[in-house]
């Protein structure tokens, strides 16, 4: 009964989480705006973020709507339980609602950063990290909402109505609740893929016509899309990496649980992962008081108390674990910590391989600043070579972690209990969501606050430590972005590993043998899966970009007076036309990830589908740590010769870095994140499909 | 006994190619050799091919002497038969071979290619053509001989020896003829790396220096990396192609036979694929008669008159096979016709999809070229886009391939029957290469022509008409291209079913549930390593087109009068150091593709080897389409900008897709193409290392 006892501390773990986001948010509005030309600045992205999120999720709901009408039909002809499709709403909901809160919070950032930034460096990051620990807070408080409400109600009712479909009350829970996944997954797409074209579409448009056309520096007010530029950075960073994270948390739990299950485990394989999100909540908002420095902080002393919270949650979450692990699971099952232990470790070392080869301080970012004096010819090769080495280390890293929590979780006598490690893994990664997402979320609202201090012509030594922060952000979102895919990766495995166990709910085996012909030919289809996906999603971009730029070639060639910022660029317009891209561009992507998995397991069947779960899963995993990678390292390439070498600013090797940023944007901002949701939804909607698939597919 | 009379048109066939490659040699060598001039540049690219050929093979038997000394420790310790390390020995000379012969009348038939040209179009495509036929013919005639030798050697000595490892003839032989592959899979791996290094880092070092610093134009004689330019042409796709293929070649051969004994079929099981090659080889000799066309030919015309060629061959095995299969498998196992006839239709379907993505009379290749309006970075994004797009369709295929050459074949009832059907598909794919190759080694000679035409300053309609055979050379090569990932593809899944086999050959079974944790970090691990082998092979371009870079801007230094024609650069100098820098960058990578199988299994196991090879297979495969399409994609944009489209010559456009096309160079002309070799080359040391690794393995 230790386990039901000790499951309360998820809906409390929840309501700390969201009390103390809440707490945050507050001071943060208490705090000085800045001027009126600031406020108006910050007012017009707020306006513009607001706008798209409008747009989005009116046409998100659409889709909501017609999916959940789908699901209910297949519900009502008992291919799902009736509680499916209502899961599947508030999961998009959560999700949306979480997203919704990180951005209006950020946008509300960043103009009292750049203020605060006025004083002190390390007041700017006061402000701004509070901004990302409201998004972090937020994302695992509704995530833990969402899954105690449902196990709560799930639990009371099967006690007391008949099961329908298992024999076992914490199986058909944990079943149940194994398909609401597909919610979050969902409405995370959407988030990432639409948000990542708004915002590279806003990015490259903005500098093709204002940085290279017309000459005029980044952020300057008289370029039309710049407002739209940093609306860009809040709906895709922030929203985006939110929902994306959000899903990877609520999937890694359910999955884990579903599987704690088949291991045997009971409600003590529910209640430990559930529980160390809990303890990771508590360890998060402890994490955050680490958070801190001296008013004269160099970056260096910020990035170190960065790390210093993170690492400090890090090993509460290390101590407490094992004490959970032996109170709910019993001295017998002893290893499953191990497992918590590999994956949190994971995460930490994805994370700084990630910093390794994206940040300008290692040798790989400084070849591609020196081919840089050879061309840009030399420094996109330069670029995606360090990219795809990147790979090597981060998929030894997971390689060694699934070895680990599969045998010391006890996988070579027990295999499912193996599985069980390998799931626990991924909840160990990111149990201290709560504070590694802050520290990721913190770097659009110090590029948004350095926007702020620009547009609103604030003294230079307030654009430097803006662009201080800035550049931390840089590296800890590279350090989120690795630990984005890792998370995703292991999630992913552990979705697949439920889809195999879904199935078998359903009375039917999958056999996952390579050799199969039909598993072969998921693989393949899997593995070509990502690039097909990275092909539309950059080819988005660029349609997308494309209207940017012709709108803002007619601003300035239209609005006379423009240049000599006589006259005001009409903002809205180019945030209009981004948003209508991005809402229009994201449907054939998306549409791909859920149509995918249907189609080829009404074709070639329930094998197929694992094989093509699997394929994907691996070359997407490798695809994206190879795309965010390049892409942050051609960024830091610009920068680096941006601080005046090999002739610094405006030089010709300059111009072959800024070819790199352009190309590197959407591989990191778009098409390579967008990646982690592909794998997940792919497994998401396999889970949730499994049934109509068995019954409806060609290949019996 | 009909399977054993028939086995003798295996070494029949491999005598007609010899002779009929001999024939067609001689014819060439008679032709008019040209001008002086001619002559002596023809000499000069002579001479730096056969260095290069000389110093690769002198590194290379170096490596060869210490594997064989491996090999046969290993067999003295009885983890291998006797026989394979002169196996391993027979199959990496007689790969030398015909890349050497290839080679050599390639470089004969530049210059004769030119002068015919002066007469007429038809004239100078009847030389180049001629010259890639004795290389198609050659490789394929070399291939059977070794493959026939080997087997009439193994069953005249097992059948008065005693046989150590199995009880069965039939299997010894197969089990044995299977591990030499490896010996043509390290020479293709060596010829194709160091080839494809050679040939970019001269292409790129000649033109960043040549045409973009000094402004001369391309295979202009006052650049002194002209000679190497046109050496690495003839060392890359000439011999370097020559030897992936006829690796391609003997190992889909050698796999299929031992499926085929594990199948059950015995000796029919090995007849079938080696009397399918020899009519394969009938088939293109045939088919070479219908290449040709009026003296006043159109491109279009001369397209035509290589398909009719093609085709004409596939259409003769198609109606061959079909007897064939009946005579030897009788009615039966009339469904292995069917796999044959799959994999013979993919092969074309590749071919074609290739074209459409990369031919500039289509929408992507287009696309590409619009992109050159807003710069360099959108045409590096659109050619991105466009090869990831471009990997669904040969995927598809493939995946189509493998499901009814499995099903038909009968594996449902017999899973061994249908992995043998998988692997003559592969069989069926490559039974043409005899004339497809012929297609694909003609496109360097007509470039060479080209060059040579420059050069040697013949009029311009004769440097117009070597233009045109080069386009169409480069359509062919294109398909080519394709057709040999294909077949790599499906000729390492043969591959790596005969490892499983292989495996159960020394009393154990390879657990491929890609569930398994070995078996996922294994595929985790192979799904990377395409990317870190594409990362080092760019890299090592990158490097040694440095190199030549800074020697040809020493020349234009240095030597006075080079720019005026009045001094002579020093053309051996680049092909020299560009010798030395291919042979020193080529090692990495090479030990990467036969380290990391070997130490996965050592320390994950056998089971771990099979995800590392199937992981490997699949990325592979889908990277190699990539990056070959990209490149080849972003080489017609220029062309078609060079046209005169959008600004054509020396407009910005222009540059932009000059920068396209140099990022292109070592995607397909290196790196793609490698990963070819690198899948089989795992999965051959796979099978040679199984019995050592079984031994010696940390995991049991």
């Amino acid at each position: 009964m230790i386990s039901i006892d000790l499951l309360i501390l998820a809906p409390v773990g929840s309501i700390l989480a969201l009390g103390f986001a809440f707490y945050l948010a507050l001071s943060i509005l208490k705090m000085d705006e800045g001027t009126e030309k600031m406020k108006e600045i910050a007012q017009a992205v707020r306006v513009g973020a607001r706008a798209y999120l409008k747009r989005q999720y009116l046409g998100v709901s659409m889709f909501f709507v017609i999916v959940f009408f789908i699901l209910l039909a297949m519900a009502l002809k008992n291919y799902l339980v009736i509680f499916v499709p209502f899961a599947f709403l508030t999961g998009g909901i959560f999700s949306g609602l979480s997203g919704f809160i990180g951005m209006s919070i950020a946008t509300q950032s960043s103009n009292r950063t750049a203020q605060a930034a006025s004083k002190s460096l390390n007041s700017g990051l006061r402000v701004a990290f509070s901004s990302g620990a409201v998004m972090g807070l937020t994302v695992v408080g509704l995530g833990l909402l969402d899954l105690s409400i449902w196990y709560y109600f799930l639990n009371w009712y099967y006690s007391c109505h008949p099961i329908a479909l298992g024999t076992d009350k914490i199986a058909a829970i944990t079943s149940t609740m194994l398909c609401f996944g597909m919610g979050a997954s969902s409405m995370a797409l959407f988030a990432r893929v639409g948000g990542g074209i708004f915002t590279k579409a806003a990015d490259v448009g903005a500098d093709l016509v204002g940085k290279i056309e017309a000459g005029i520096p980044e952020d300057d007010p008289r370029n039309p899309a710049v407002i739209a530029d940093n609306v860009g950075d809040n709906v895709g960073d922030v929203a985006g990496m939110g929902a994306d994270l959000y899903e990877s948390y609520v999937g890694s739990i359910v999955a884990t649980s579903a599987l704690g299950v088949a291991a045997g485990l009971g409600v003590a394989g529910v209640t430990v992962p559930m529980v160390m999100a809990a303890v990771g909540v508590i360890a998060s908002i402890i994490g955050t008081f680490f958070v801190k420095s001296g008013e004269q902080a160099s970056q260096k002393v910020l990035l170190a108390a960065l790390r210093k919270g993170v690492f400090t949650s890090s090993l509460l979450v290390a101590i407490i674990s094992y004490f959970l692990v032996r109170a709910t699971l019993g001295v017998g099952h002893l290893g499953v910590y191990w497992s918590v232990l590999a994956g949190l470790i994971a995460g930490v070392l994805i994370g700084l391989c990630t910093e390794y080869y994206t940040s300008s301080g290692f040798k790989p970012t400084r070849s591609i600043a020196d081919a840089s004096l050879t061309g840009p010819a030399t420094v996109i090769i330069g670029g995606i070579a360090v990219g795809m080495m990147s790979t090597a280390i981060p998929v030894i890293i997971v390689c060694v972690a699934i070895l680990i929590s599969f045998y010391l979780s006890g996988g070579a006598a027990n295999f499912n209990s193996g599985l069980y490690g390998i799931a626990i893994s991924a909840v160990g990664m990111l149990s201290t969501l709560g504070i590694t997402l802050a520290t990721d979320a913190y770097g659009p609202v110090a590029d948004n606050a350095g926007g702020n201090a620009e547009m609103a012509k604030l003294p230079p030594e307030v654009r430097k430590r803006t662009d201080a922060l800035d550049a931390l952000g840089n590296t800890t979102a590279a350090t989120g972005k690795g630990f984005a895919i890792g998370s995703a990766a292991l999630t992913a495995l552990a979705l697949i590993a439920a889809y195999k166990n879904q199935v078998m709910f359903f009375g039917k085996d999958i056999n996952s043998n390579m050799m199969n012909p039909t598993v072969l030919a998921g693989l393949f289809l899997g593995g070509m899966l990502p690039f097909l996906f990275c092909s539309m999603t950059m080819r988005a971009v660029g349609r997308a970009a494309g209207k940017i730029v012709v709108e803002v070639r007619r601003q300035f060639k239209e609005i006379a007076g423009i240049m000599t910022g006589a006259a005001k660029p009409d903002y809205a317009r180019c945030v209009t036309i981004a948003t209508a891209a991005a809402q229009k561009e994201m449907i054939a992507p998306s549409l791909l990830a859920i149509a995918v998995p249907i189609g080829v397991g009404l074709l070639i069947g329930i094998d197929a589908v694992a094989g093509l779960l699997m394929g994907a899963t691996v070359t997407g995993f490798v695809l994206a740590v190879m795309m965010a990678n390049s892409g942050g390292a051609w960024d830091n390439a610009k920068k680096f010769v941006e601080e005046g070498h090999h002739g610094g600013k405006g030089s010709s090797a300059h111009q072959a870095t800024v070819v790199g940023d352009t190309v590197g944007d959407p591989f990191k901002d778009t098409s390579g994140p967008s990646l982690n949701i592909l794998i997940k939804l792919m497994s998401m909607v396999s889970i949730v499909f499994a049934s109509f698939i068995i019954k409806n597919t060609l290949i019996k």
